[in-house]
């Protein structure tokens, strides 16, 4: 393991992280908040602590998947510690443990709140807790890539550990580049949704948070009823621009290139919409009777479908009173979740599609054993060993969630609560059932449990190997 | 497809029910019960229809994979259709399909009831309800290897079609040799089991419906409680009956073959009974405060552990009360399952365990990709085929848990019924959580709910891919 080049890289970060924390400074300076002494304190503390960490050049720079692995999972890790600490020293947070949870719940765009009363937080506070989402939405490692000028051949490695997805598909051969181009949709597609926003009447820092929110596909509201008491044709842009982060960026780099043709034959996206309207067709008919209208049912399944499968986890109303049904179908979008290479999280539309393609052709199989049948993606063969790692992670996938469900089972809580909890965790969601449901928060769970919870939402959105790798012997020892 | 051998083969499994149904006749002459008309009429009708079916010859005996899956999935359906007829001729149940449910939860071993009062049933219909549990549990085309002289190189067919597991293992080099060891291991065990049962006291009927119960891994009880008012004696000896059944059958062999040292070394066995002990030392430790002694707690943990773990289903407790983790730890040991090549159910431990064996794997392949590193399981490399197969396995399991789960939530009971009455019948077990917990039953569910229930319990019983390729057009078609 070459140490020395992660300790290089975590000084960047550490870097990036003293940038990131000037924004609410910003805002504090602005509302008049002395709340934005906390921000100045550490982001000038990392500052240091990152100038004279890399002070010492790394003395190789050797670098393989491990270090990939390691950097990106420490990296996470490290922006979570740092962030979490003007939270909590701004007196708004009653412990660290509960300002911890909340920065990664942000940093993962996952959007799960321990707080009673999101509103009676400082201006500042609110800015960054949103910003966060924007920042892990497309990848703190990624952002580095577009913008240092890192030498070696670790480029891949990093975006590969950092990117979710089955497989990592560069726009174009150079890794920078794509990085860049990716930062570059990003940042056009928030700034169009902020114009928008600001069209519907609403201010230009609500504009700001709600859209950072809904880019990274975080979810966390600035209002305690999250986009409920906002008009109809916010909310309608919102459920727009929730869709849009949740397609795979590739779609995008497509119609930039103006490849609109190629870009619309994209299977996994065709898949997704179709996965959508199905769902809000359904719930649209399960839900009319408590509603005044048709198009009042189907707005708030239009609003809440593209909330989870987007892993968004932002509501107008609260679902946790709809029929099962309904209930049910989100739960199981819950687990599906958007197109890799989007900011969405979740399974991945991709990994679920390429799942079923490999029960029909089974079934096939078992018929007629000697034909060989390949599965076939994005009008191509998919490679043996994607295949093999696809299996792999739902497997992984599932002793996670298995672990964790009984590890905050110890706290009593109800079994719908609880395996929601997980769901929402560990699927960068935000929201679960019952006692987590879009109208409580997750300050019911003890600090333990919390940690579970924590450690979810990070193995989450790094797609579990890169998190799991961290804790085992395997991945210290000198090679 | 050859039709004619698929018909002949289920004439014959029309004379064997036949031959079962005489049996709840004994009983009822014996107590003198009318109900026992309905069986006569049932077993004459059967065995004249198998007998006029069967006296054409079939015209070819080529016989494939496929064939042998749709006979064992049709021979299934076409038990349980005959079988719940005398329960529905007897008037003591109000409907067919509750009749149906019944029998197939009877003969895939679940023991999940529509009936709020067992009690009340004819000796004869609680004798037909238990039996069915024996006769599944092994298989019923098991039994037919063992005793008929079927020609043709179908007989492996056959019995990798009904038996469980991810591989089927043969003891002997000849399939019908194998059929029969293991019908001779299987009556050798329910015997000694009832003569130990009328040890501690039990009456020859209580001995014998309780015992078929256990030997399937069934869980059909006879009284209200289920096994809740017998001596602890008598509970002590199903849970070590329990435990043996679960266990894989080839270990038996080998101690009959006098190889001891060997049998004890069978790794699935191993981590079978460690995760028992583990799940009944957690659980005793959690309920310890709900009862008089710590070995009160203990025995009622032990009972449960085994009764859910195999697949049974009896239970000594509304272990609904317990608190939350020991409730998580049952529902996670439902998914786990009994040993293959065992009468459980589940998932089953070989798969879980080389499941596990795979993500460890990829954890070191991720940060040595060149390091080739492969799976063992009983000191075998495990074959590339079989870990894809366990592989689609999951996936099939949880497309098949996701739809179920989604079309019985349209009754709208709650989350946690739904997705335990799911887990209770994929994994043939009988009780789950909530409104279908061990003090309840399946009676609160809606006709076509029951429909998706019976769907899974047959599903569940005879792995998936069987039942599956009914519904693919793809094995209709002439070849």
């Amino acid at each position: 393991m070459n140490y020395s080049i992660i300790r290089y890289i975590l000084c960047r970060v550490l870097e990036f992280q003293a940038l990131f924390l000037a924004l609410p400074c910003v805002v504090a300076v602005y509302c008049r908040e002395r709340e934005g002494w906390a921000y100045v304190v550490v982001a000038v503390s990392c500052l240091l602590l990152g100038g004279l960490g890399k002070l010492k050049k790394p003395k190789s720079t050797v670098f393989y998947a491990r270090e990939g692995f390691v950097v990106v999972s420490l990296s996470w890790i490290l922006l979570s510690i740092t962030g979490a600490l003007p939270l909590f020293l701004s007196g708004e947070f009653s412990s660290y443990t509960d300002a911890l949870f909340e920065t990664i719940s942000g940093l993962t765009t996952t959007g799960a709140s321990i707080l009673p009363d999101v509103e009676a937080l400082s201006k500042c506070n609110l800015f960054w807790r949103s910003f966060t989402h924007w920042i892990g939405g497309m990848g703190v490692l990624v952002l580095i890539l577009a913008i240092l000028p890192l030498a070696g051949g670790y480029n891949m490695h990093l975006m590969r550990a950092e990117s979710p997805g089955p497989t990592v598909g560069k726009l174009v051969p150079r890794v920078r580049h794509t990085a860049r181009i990716l930062y570059e949709m990003y940042i056009f597609l928030t700034v169009v949704q902020i114009i928008l926003l600001l069209f519907t009447g609403m201010s230009v820092f609500e504009a700001m948070t709600l859209s950072f929110g809904t880019a990274g596909t975080g979810g966390f509201g600035i209002l305690n009823s999250s986009i409920g008491s906002y008009p109809v044709v916010s909310q309608a842009v919102i459920t727009i621009f929730m869709i849009l982060f949740g397609i795979n960026f590739n779609v995008y780099y497509l119609f930039w290139g103006r490849k609109p043709m190629q870009a619309l034959k994209c299977e996994e996206m065709r898949y997704y919409l179709g996965i959508i309207l199905a769902a809000v067709l359904l719930i649209t008919v399960n839900i009319c009777d408590g509603f005044r209208s048709v198009f009042e049912a189907f707005h708030h399944a239009a609003f809440q479908v593209a909330s989870i499968i987007t892993t968004t986890g932002y509501s107008t109303t609260d679902f946790n009173q709809w029929p099962e049904f309904s209930k049910t179908i989100l739960v199981i979008l819950m687990f599906v979740g958007a197109c890799a290479g989007s900011t969405g999280g979740g399974i991945k539309v991709s990994r679920v599609v390429i799942m079923m393609k490999m029960v029909k052709n089974e079934l096939s199989h078992l018929i007629h054993p000697k034909r060989v049948r390949q599965v076939t993606f994005e009008n191509r063969v998919v490679n043996k060993e994607v295949l093999r790692s696809i299996s792999v992670f739902f497997m992984a996938y599932a002793v996670v969630y298995g672990l964790s469900l009984l590890l905050i089972s110890l706290d009593n809580l109800d079994f719908t609560t609880n395996f929601t909890a997980v769901a929402a965790t560990l699927n960068n969601i935000g929201p679960g059932l019952n006692e987590v449901g879009p109208a409580a928060n997750f300050a019911v769970y003890s600090q333990p449990a919390k940690f579970v919870l924590m450690f979810d939402m990070l193995a989450g959105r790094l797609e579990l190997f890169p998190l799991l790798l961290l804790f085992t012997p395997y991945t210290w020892k000198r090679s």
